[in-house]
């Protein structure tokens, strides 16, 4: 087992009826709102958290896009400043609690540039402000954890950024806010949690039990729970352990003493900078090829999931590998996620500007820094599909 | 699933060489070292914590007991307050953890009577010196959590409490500390954590299904680890993986969204107060007969622990009962701890006045409090043995 630091001080407030806790958790000051493009006004959480805060001094910053801008999250500093504003509060996503992770940061930004703190993954955070959030699409893990991923639409480019000033002081998921949801939504949820697992689960054996078994735990129910949601939309068990699972891909408990690979979400998120595809949509056509490319490094763990998460155990070692990888892609497929480039109108030419980026940028991705510009060029080619 | 809300302040600094991590991890002020009979003496921690922490202002108070005494505890109150104290540092296992819990409580208690912090099971806690911890015994939880259990020596009362302001600040945990231990205190850690896991776990279906596996990967964890550490002792993985195990039994993480129970504790609790019982053999005694006098209400949960971690899937519901509390008794008599009263050489007659105390206090246990006096009685009467 690796050594590891296992720290996370958000509070979870999980369950029905819980966005009214606002009243209490939320300090007294100026708040601000921070949400995206309106759906929480139809779906009734925004009515739900005014009211609740009803005797505050709430403020509002709407139009927080998918792959939240730069720019958009400038133009909220700029109004926090004005307004004094003493604490955040996202409504929303993973997009609007990303966003709101970098607002946090770059209101006391002291640099020249705020676009500094993405280049330097955070690192340069020195202060942010407190924050929180209440969810209402289980995808992220945003809402538990200390990382953003914010566009600059101008470049197209997507950075990441960590800090453990970043980690929301509470997050409210009440299941039932995700009824409302789109299927496409739920799906790319789905695909988005179900592929955090397998970054911090698909490397190389440390002799981690738990680290393993509680990674193959949330795989197996993301799986249960996406037949369920299907057939059961309205189920609150069924959105609950979507929910939960969620949180719990990504709230640096699974990554507790493993090695990381997140090469996939690296590619992935190419592909969305640059032809704007869902973020759920990259993972789910990059996730398979890394998994082929990468079949004889990753080979002992790809074993190990794919009889632990589908009771593949019949056949060769090569046999068994192939297996575990066509049933990761039967998963995607069945829950409505397209697994190669052809399905998104992608072909051959996307490869070669998304592996001179990796080049330019002096990138080896993956668990042991093996996943080369070539290797990335392998695995997308591997993608190409029909 | 059950409502429920997740938090924990605590950082874990996590493996091998990590005591040095005090040296930053400590803040400037009076340190107080709180130990129990001088085991870090022989196996080196104190050497280790005392080096790293040259430079800093530190104060020694040793000799807190196995099961911490009430009356040993309002001594170090004492001591803290006449040496102006700024910060406690428990080195040890749970009994020196829940030791300086309750005394970082006790030194700003403003009732007339400490022992009210006990008697209102940490409601009355408004302010808590900062502690951190090394540990060197994994069995209780207590380095990542909110709970203590003292006993009143005079008056043989065993009782818990707990607080928010209750966890530690940090808590290092280093596997290599835990090779000196003697058997019987690995076995009782053992007993210990899958023990909390059970009572959090064997209540009722509620389908959540993240805590039910997260609870299944524990004790599969447990049963795995114990042979191999049986056979290895000196194997690095084998006390991390057990370490690890230990301390997610009781962090709050596996009790997120479920009913719990504790009876078995609260039974426990009584034979060590009353008869001195190590608390991990109190457990293996009594498990089991929480497990078949309340075989009907748990039935379900007990099915499905059979199934899920031993695998049983032949005979009626009744015959996978029996045979999933048998390979609970099995396990814990491999591991090499008791599960009859008369394997501690205790009779019919230590019964009486057990169950009389849970009638002068009105207690009934249980997920349902359906254990009454007249079903602790039945448990412990099934637990006499030959």
């Amino acid at each position: 087992m690796d050594n590891f630091v296992c720290y996370n001080p958000t509070k979870v407030v999980f369950g029905k009826g819980t966005i009214k806790e606002l009243a209490t958790l939320t300090p007294k000051g100026k708040i601000l709102l921070i949400y995206g493009g309106g759906s929480i006004k139809k779906n009734g959480v925004y009515t739900q958290v005014m009211e609740t805060l009803k005797g505050s001094e709430v403020f509002e910053f709407s139009g927080i896009e998918a792959n939240p801008h730069y720019e958009t999250c400038m133009r909220c500093v700029k109004y926090i400043k004005e307004k004094g504003i003493t604490f955040l509060l996202a409504v929303g996503g993973g997009s609007v609690i990303d966003a709101t992770k970098f607002i946090a940061s770059a209101v006391y930004f002291e640099g020249a540039n705020p676009w500094d703190i993405l280049e330097k993954r955070g690192r340069n955070i020195t202060k942010a402000m407190p924050f929180a959030s209440v969810l209402t699409l289980p995808a992220t893990g945003s809402e538990m954890d200390r990382a953003a991923v914010i566009t600059k639409w101008v470049t197209k480019e997507k950075r990441d950024m960590s800090s453990d000033l970043c980690y929301p002081v509470f997050s409210i998921l009440d299941p039932e806010t995700t009824y409302t949801l789109p299927q496409r939504q739920i799906t790319n949820g789905i695909v988005d949690s179900f592929t955090h697992v397998m970054e911090q689960y698909l490397t190389y054996p440390v002799r981690n039990q738990i680290a393993d078994r509680f990674a193959e735990s949330i795989l197996i129910s993301l799986i249960e729970e996406a037949d369920n949601v299907a057939s059961n939309p309205h189920d609150y068990d069924t959105r609950a352990n979507l929910m939960w699972c969620a949180t719990l891909a990504l709230n640096g408990l699974i990554a507790c003493g493993v090695p990381q690979d997140w090469s996939t979400h690296m590619i992935g998120h190419e592909l969305t900078a640059l032809h704007g595809l869902d973020h759920g949509v990259t993972l789910s056509i990059v996730l398979p090829g890394t998994m082929n490319v990468m079949r004889d490094e990753k080979g002992d763990k790809i074993l190990q999931y794919g009889q632990r998460v589908f009771g593949i155990i019949e056949g060769s070692k090569e046999q068994r590998i192939t297996q575990a990888i066509e049933k990761t892609q039967e998963f995607f497929h069945k829950i409505g996620s397209p697994i190669y480039l052809s399905e998104v109108g992608l072909d051959q030419s996307c490869i070669a500007p998304i592996v001179k980026r990796m080049k330019d940028r002096g990138w080896a991705l993956g668990e042991r820094g093996t996943i080369t510009p070539d290797k990335v060029k392998a695995i997308l080619t591997d993608r190409l599909g029909k």
